[in-house]
């Protein structure tokens, strides 16, 4: 390049621009040719370690149930058989975690990411590129965590001190937007995580789906209505008081879990793309505090959930949008509560 | 494979479940260095392939400038020139569309799709999954037109049958949900073929933003109170009987293209992930009957935008989400009816 340069500055400018344009044609022939061996080559090569990963995964199941049947039959020693079972358990972790991963086909996307996507590939081959997403993914975590305190804290400020008790609409159906977006966003991220090797539980992507449900409902809550503001936003006020709790716990859960998770990396315990939604932490003396903390969240978030409930049975307020927010509240509560008690009682479930 | 069943079959098991498993375990390993062998040659190259297209084009830029700068200064004849910039920007068109692509940085992301995803990698290094991806999207609109078409006639048909003229929320509000998870939906995908390579306008795509915010605001909006529901509702029920005619146009823009890009690709001239939004196909004589409805849809478009500001000015409806609705419905039919003309005028223009 700085020979052209040099060749430019000189005399006989036609010449040479001629001269640099047909070997830039030149390479870009080249280039061509080369970029689309590689891609014959490397499409080739995938092709046969993918039949090789496969016939590989299909024979460790067959001679897994093999040994199995064996071993009801009487025809093969239990113990010999555990120990087969536990180095052919060796060789599929090797298959399933290691670079041969890449070519096995990898685990269904789900309606969820086919519906606002399509059939795109989302599954990355690079080890680092995964990382930088799951990376990402924490980021977007505690950016979201201040916000969750931010927002919510600045309504109920702004009721008290501007709105004279009483929310005006369109700050809380904002708010409510915001919360629909910030959802769609975890739960596409989360799946998105999951085609990449993570293991987070299903239940906090269910999770998501049913707060998409409860921020999409909430925005046709029609909550201005006078009179009778106070009794009828009695609701909102505690959900906003909850979010803020909830956000304060998401920072607690995202400092815990990096925190376990490398230490887990560093043991050799976890696979990186692991994912642990804040429930599930356990470094020890830590659990003492966030444990505690998660279950008032989850009994604070049925409580809100009953009241709902019980406001439309008295008849203050009689949308169905009422209903159905106590409603999804109170599954989002025993489902979390389900959840954060199993990892409790299991550690090594959350892991699986 | 066959073998080993055979083999299970015999007399020890013990010993051949054993030699199974450690062939097993063998092949894991072989397998598993295969595929980091792979992994570490393709990234090698790829980086190469990388810096060679980052500077052949840079090269191409520079040689660009340099004969424009000659020309000016009168040390290159314009004739020449010309011949020169020609030859270079099919050198360019070589590297930005053949398999060299691939290696090129990918045009940047956008906000929206790393809002919504993250970091993930959406480009597809093989052209037929490209295409896969393009096909799909055709699928999509076309389910979508249907379902256009059809839930707006649901909801005017149950109005005058079943409802009195007077529209409950709840249906007209799923609908609403619906629009916004279908234009959500169209914006990803939109933004992931341009990724791709696809040339989109970005007016289709903003118009989807702008259609997005439409949704989530008439969501919000109390449609039911009575009395003067009619009077209220005459903005909604304009909507709808527009949303009929865009299903009609969507369907006739969907075929129109697809034939328009298959004999676009059979010339050659069209890159094949092109994607044409309806309002610039053009295949002689259909060109006739599409563009009338086009403008005669923008037209009503604006309408019912200038008629929902008309309401909100003389007061029967003050919520603001009329006025913002009726402003984007109006921005919109102002972008589409202006990116209509553009490809009317110059026909080449929407695939440059």
């Amino acid at each position: 390049m700085s020979e052209s340069t040099a060749t430019f500055s000189g005399g006989d400018n036609n010449r040479n621009a001629a001269e640099e344009v047909s070997r830039i044609v030149e390479q870009s022939k080249e280039l061509q040719e080369s970029a689309t061996a590689l891609i014959s080559r490397n499409s080739q090569e995938e092709t046969s370690l993918r039949q090789r990963a496969l016939a590989l995964d299909s024979n460790i199941k067959r001679v897994n149930s093999f040994i199995a049947s064996s071993v009801k039959k009487g025809t093969l020693d239990p113990k010999d058989a555990e120990k087969l079972v536990e180095e052919l358990s060796r060789a599929r972790y090797t298959l399933s975690e290691g670079d041969a991963a890449a070519f096995l086909p990898s685990k269904s996307y789900g309606r969820f990411l086919r519906m606002f996507l399509g059939p795109i590939n989302v599954y990355a081959t690079r080890k680092d590129v995964q990382l930088k997403v799951k990376e990402e993914y924490n980021n977007f975590r505690d950016r979201t965590a201040y916000l969750f305190l931010f927002f919510p804290s600045l309504l109920l400020l702004l009721r008290s001190w501007l709105w004279n008790g009483c929310f005006p609409a369109p700050p809380v159906q904002l708010y409510q937007a915001w919360l629909l977006f910030l959802y769609t966003g975890l739960a596409l991220r989360e799946n998105i995580l999951r085609v990449n090797g993570s293991d987070i539980r299903p239940w906090w992507i269910y999770h998501h789906y049913f707060a998409m449900l409860m921020a999409l409902i909430s925005l046709t809550w029609e909550i201005e209505r006078q009179p009778d503001c106070s009794q009828k936003q009695k609701g909102i006020q505690l959900f906003l008081k909850w979010a803020i709790m909830q956000g304060i716990a998401m920072l607690l859960q995202n400092r815990y879990q990096r925190q376990r998770l490398y230490t887990r990396i560093a043991l050799g315990k976890a696979r990186r793309m692991d994912v642990v939604w804040g429930e599930t932490a356990g470094v020890e003396g830590q659990i003492w505090l966030l444990y505690p903390i998660l279950f008032v969240l989850q009994a604070f978030e049925a409580y809100v959930g009953l009241l709902l409930l019980k406001t439309a049975m008295v008849g203050v307020v009689s949308e169905w949008q009422v209903v159905a927010c106590g409603i999804l509240l109170i599954i989002m509560a025993v489902g979390n509560f389900t959840n954060t008690v199993q990892t409790l009682v299991d550690p090594h479930d959350w892991a699986s």
